[in-house]
Formats: C-alpha cells, structure tokens, sequence
C-alpha cells in the first residue's frame, strides 16, 4: 500500500468537533491500508491571534531586529496545539499516532524567520513512523534553522511543509483538504455554471495561483511541480464516505483528454496606475520601475503608450489594490527626477484571465475573448499574455458578465 | 555582578500590559548590571483552557497511554507563548533578549509525561547568553526527555524550572515574582494581625507548604534547600521601586534572630475519617492503609484508640477533602476482609499547624497551643507532631479564632 500525506487547513481544525471530523478521513485512508503523514495548520483564528498579541508587544526596537524571531516561536504554537489534538483524537479512536514539531522531524529551513525557506526534511523518523502503521501528525507551517530556533514559512506554509514532506516520503499523493471541493472553472459565487475541475496541470494551476485564484499558494504548486508531487485539493466539509474526490493537480502527462481553456479567473484585488507624460528618454521608464521594486511593491500589465505631446510617453501598469497607495506615495517623491507630468490611480479596475495548456497548440483563444467582450459592449484596458493564459483589464462593474460570457464562450460548464 | 533568576507565574504575565509590568522588574536587575535569566508561565487561565482541549478530545484508549505525551506537548505551548512575548518585551525595552524552549535549553527530564522529574540542564547556553547581556527568557513548566519529546514538570513546575536554572547557573537568588508580597505569619484574610516574614528557613518554608500555605510548591522548596538556592517570594504586582523586598527562604544561618515559632498555618482543604470497631490484631491497620496508598490517596493524622468493646480498636486519619469519596469508597470495598463494624467521615474539621525553627531549642510551644486553644473552648481531634512543627484537627467552624487566637498567643505580629 501507498504513502499518503494529508494536510488539513485552519477550518478543517478549528474545533475539536472539525478535528475529530478531519480524523475520519485520516480512518479511512489507514483502513485502506495506506501509510499516513498528515500535516495541520493552526485552529481557525488561533494564528491571527498570536500575531496580535506579538503586535501588541510592539514593533522591533530599531537596532534589533529579533522580532521575528520570537513572532515564530510564539506563532508556531498554534500548530503545535492542533497536532497534539489531532493525535489524542486519532488514539482515541484505537490508531497508534503521534505528534511530531518541526525541531523534532527536524524540518531544516534558512534563517529568514517568518518567511522561511526548506532546506532539508529528515524523512527516516516519519517515514518509520509510517511503515510501523502509526499515524505521524506534523505541526505544519513551521520548521528549525541552524541555531535551532523555531522558523515559520509565512501564510499559507502549512501546504508548502505538506508538499514538502510527501516529496521527502515519496508519498502517492498530497490531499489538501480545506473548505472547497476542488478547483473551478470560475468563482462559483459568479456563475452557477461553474463546475468543479477533475484535473488540471501543475502550470495551469501556478497560473490560477499567480492571477488571483485563491485554492492554493503558487508556493506550494511551484513545490509539488518541481518533485512530481501529485496533489489533490478536497473538502473536510463532505462526509468522508460522499466519492466526491477534489480535483487533482499533477503533470499534463497525466491529462488524457485536455480543454483548451481550463477556467477562468477573476482578479477584483487590482488597481492601475498611469504614469502621464514621461520623457521618452532611456531610463526614464527603468527609473520608475527600480523605485516601485525598491519599495517592494509588485507591478503587472505594463503598457507603455504615446502621449498626444511629442517627445512623451503614457506609461500604465496595475499592481494590488493593497499596494496602491504606496505606489503612489513612492512615484511621487521621484516626480521631479522623473520628469513625469501627472499621475491617475483607478480601484475599479479588476483583471479577467483565461487559463488553459490547450493554448499551446489551439489558436483562436483570444480572438474569442476579445470578440466576447467586444459583444458584451466591455472595454480592454491592459491585456497581459503567457503561454498558457490571457489577462486582461476591465472595469469592475463588467466583471461578473465578463465572467458569465467567457465561460460560456468556452463551453466550461461541460468540462471535464 | 551576579547571575539572577527570575521567575514570574500565570497572573504576573496575564496580557500584555502584565507582562510590561514585569519586563520592568527584570530592567531593574539588569540596570543594577545583574545577568539575568527569567523563567515564565502560561498566561493565566491559559494552561487550564489547553488542559480542556486535551479532555474534550477524550480519554485515553485503553490499550494505549499516550495521552500524557500528547498532552504535555498541547499544555506546554503556553509557556512558549509567554517566553516569546516577554522576549519581545525587553527588545522594545532596547535590551538584548531571547526566548528559550525545555528543548532548546536542553532541559533533560526523565519519561514521565505530565509529572517528569528533571535529570539535569546543559546550563552552558543559557549561562553564556546571560555572561554576555542577554536576558534569556526560558519557558518554564517544561523540559524534553530521551526521545525528545516534550515533558511537562506537573502544576507549580515553573517554579521549580526555576530553582533547577538558579542551581546550575549558580545564580546568587531566585526570586519567584508572584500575586502574593510575600510569605505571611497566617493568612492575611484571616486576621490583620498578620505580617509578612522577611526571612524564613528552607525547613518551615517546607513545612509550611506541606501544611497548606500555598505560596509555594513543596518541590521546589526542597530543591532549593538541596541545593543551597536562596529562595525570594515577591509581588509583581507591586511599583519594582516600591522597596518591598518580600520573604527570602533561606539557610536558617542567615537567619540571625530566630523566632521561637514563625507561622500559624490553617489548612481547610481537610477531612476526618474514624474507622470504628477494628479487629485488633497484628496487619489489621496495616491492611487498611495499604489499600488507600494503592488508590494512591495520602493521609495523614492517624490516630488509634480502644474500642469500647474489648479486642477491637478504632482508626482515625486525616486526608484531603477531595480525595474523601474515593477514600470512603476504597474502604467500603475491604470491609468485610478487615473485618471492621462501621466508617464516619466529617468534612467540617481544619488542620491548625504552628511551625518553627525554634521549637527544636524551646520547651513550651506546645502547651502553649494547648492552653490557648483549651481557654478559649476549642476541642483538639487529632494531633500530629514533627521536630519543627505542631499540628491539631478541629472543627472547621472554629478555625479562624483558632488563627487568631495562636497568632496572639504566640505573639506574632511582632514577627521580624
């Protein structure tokens, strides 16, 4: 029988009711005769509510920056709570389990607390543990570095120690359980005709990730494409026993009968920007660029136009609408070095993509998504392609029909 | 300059403005140029609100007994939790700081989960952080045993994680920082008579907790006078330049004027119990008290007398209220192999208990106690002696003039 990793997120443990549900999908798998790891977050909340108290002891001292130092360790023990529940309930219910934190597997990361890298897993202890039928329950999210201080990998690293782990263990297959059934082919708030994806590509998936879908962390995807780690997104929500079975997300290979256009994904956490009258001299562009990047702040969707005035450019681009303000603080302390005339800044903006491997070999993706929204009577700000996917920018107020009228257009309410 | 321990329980690290509170305490020490090691609590309620998440995900199995090992992983997250934010604390404070973990330290226990017992301490990390300024702030409660797992040293460990660091630090004092200024010649809600002890001896601090008074845990005084650990009980509740300096336990020579007797401890968690009618032969007595120490029930004040009627005897002990039922309960099983005629058991009775060093040199603190509890009407149940120590088992509705009374007596309120 095979190695099985499952992770279960904040609302799958919130409770000890929610834990002793997550259990019986932990049963069923032992039943089944597989060898289980299985990885859980903080109960729901209970992250949030160790941050505030390290926020309430106050930002760092200005010479010491061992604030995340200690955020970790104070973070970290909302993991280290679940696992030990998960594994008292596991017993409970006459299986051999055990807890195991981070320092003790030892998952080894970097130095960089509360956004850690893995460097290493130590899989014999786990992987014994596995071959001797014992449940092993692994406090997620966090790890050890060098000086054997407790590190975090930052929001969402739970999936991350998960995929982590079952590449180490050479699992069959990672189950993300959550509080969705899969991933769809659009926000299922949006459209009723969303439906529910059977599988779908590691670089279909990263792009999702990376426009906005929300499942799970481009991370943890990048991770589970890099080592072939076959995962599959489920609900805890379902009784274990209801065959629904989540979408898998695993190489292309895999895929016998691909869509050209796998779903599509709307971004309403975009703002854009645009940067009037910029000399058209080398440099000046790059100048805004480095200033925006230096403030650590993420741009897309850059599009650089003529200005009516000769000699000058219209540069826009969109970044988070979270970001925005900064962006516009940071442009406008370079204003006279730029050269720049003026500065526009647009919320109701939200970005539209269509994702799909089909596109590699299938032309005409996006000529039916311009002709769509053309239709509909639905102007293109920005546009933004990769190979597997289209972007473009719209006004919020169009998105929802934007989306109902792509999905349509694509036929994904009778996909796979 | 001398190396400190600090120890601050549940209420003086309750929020964040507690915990303030007490970083104000360790600058102080630091300011005088002490290297200063601290060691910290659970938030209060916060040990109790983890010990019910272990009971509402059950008992353990039958077959298995690892529930101690889950448990003690759950319940020591609260003292992580602290040692973190205290870190963080004392770096916003501008001063070099850092959170240490059982593990990290290491704190070596041996396997008894929930009740380990410490086998040693690498003391040289924590003594290098503090040789070279850094308040290191260690989780208390808790250690790590030979499969490195998380131990928990049972209710009160904090203070002897304490007393064990101070020991292999070398630390000049211990001060255990808690809601209390002090140890008290009785209880202050008694009568306002009551002072507090500058200086107390190792030998009535540990008769005195044996007794009831709760300042302390038995333990931990014990390790403190096994290893020569100069114990200081104070308040954090207090201003740190308010003056008050607590009660120091201590060697009795560096008690310069002893007093004939120091404390008048009440103790009401108590309960009576008369065996009557015992069959008064050889093994009888024994059986019965062989029976209440397998269902591990302590007692204490045994008391045997004639029976009225010839060959038989009747037994009286004391033992906590708490554990009457189970004690009822464990001798009823055996009546009929003891061969006993009937069982009484009282709740309302309270063990008065006067202790001090001086009794060993001066005749007379017992008749005192007897002569004063006689003129004012109390009847004496039992009596139990030790070298320093004179207790008696009255009725419970007497015990506060009992107090008052002996305190008086005694002359306490002049106490040094």
């Amino acid at each position: 029988m095979a190695r099985i990793v499952m992770k279960f997120g904040g609302t799958s443990v919130a409770n000890l009711e929610r834990i002793r549900a997550s259990a019986a999908f932990v049963r069923r798998e032992v039943e089944d005769g597989h060898s289980v790891a299985v990885v859980v977050s903080a109960m729901a909340g209970e992250t949030n509510r160790l941050v505030a108290l390290c926020e309430e002891a106050g930002p760092p001292a200005p010479a010491l920056d061992a604030r995340f130092v200690e955020h970790d360790a104070i973070v970290s023990s909302g993991e280290q709570v679940t696992s030990g529940l998960l594994a008292l309930v596991m017993q409970q219910m006459g299986f051999r389990a055990r807890s195991w934190q981070g320092w003790q597997i030892p998952f080894n990361t970097d130095e960089s607390h509360g956004k850690a890298r893995i460097r290493s897993i130590e899989s014999n202890a786990i992987g014994d543990a596995m071959d001797r039928g014992e449940v092993a329950v692994v406090a997620g999210f966090q790890g050890v570095n060098r000086e054997a201080r407790i590190t975090t990998l930052g929001r969402g690293g739970s999936d991350t120690s998960a995929v982590a782990l079952a590449a180490v263990v050479g699992a069959e297959r990672c189950d993300i359980y959550t509080d969705v059934d899969g991933v769809y082919t659009t926000d299922p708030r949006l459209t009723k005709q969303a439906r529910r994806i059977g599988k779908i590509s590691y670089e279909e998936m990263l792009e999702m990730a990376s426009v906005g879908a929300k499942v799970l962390q481009t991370r943890s995807v990048e991770m589970a494409m890099a080592h072939g780690v076959r995962l599959r997104v489920l609900s805890s929500f379902d009784p274990p026993d209801a065959g629904a079975s989540g979408t898998l997300i695993c190489d292309e290979d895999e895929i016998v009968e691909q869509n050209i256009v796998t779903a599509v994904t709307p971004d309403f956490n975009e703002a854009a920007v645009t940067v009037l009258a910029v000399p058209d001299e080398p440099g000046r562009a790059a100048g805004l660029f480095t200033k925006l990047a230096e403030a650590n702040i993420n741009i897309d969707m850059i599009v650089q136009s003529a200005s009516r005035e000769p000699g000058f450019a219209n540069i826009s681009f969109t970044t988070k609408e979270d970001d925005l303000d900064r962006a516009v603080e940071v442009l406008g302390e370079v204003q006279a070095q730029i050269g720049y005339k003026s500065l526009q800044a647009d919320r109701n903006v939200a970005k539209i993509s269509v994702v799909g491997l089909g596109m590699k070999s299938h032309a005409g993706v996006a000529s039916i998504m311009f002709q769509t929204l053309a239709e509909k009577g639905i102007n293109i700000h920005n546009i933004s392609t990769s190979e597997i996917k289209i972007s473009v920018l719209i006004d919020s107020d169009a998105a929802e029909y934007a989306v109902r009228s792509l999905h349509d257009a694509y036929g994904l309410e009778k996909a796979n």
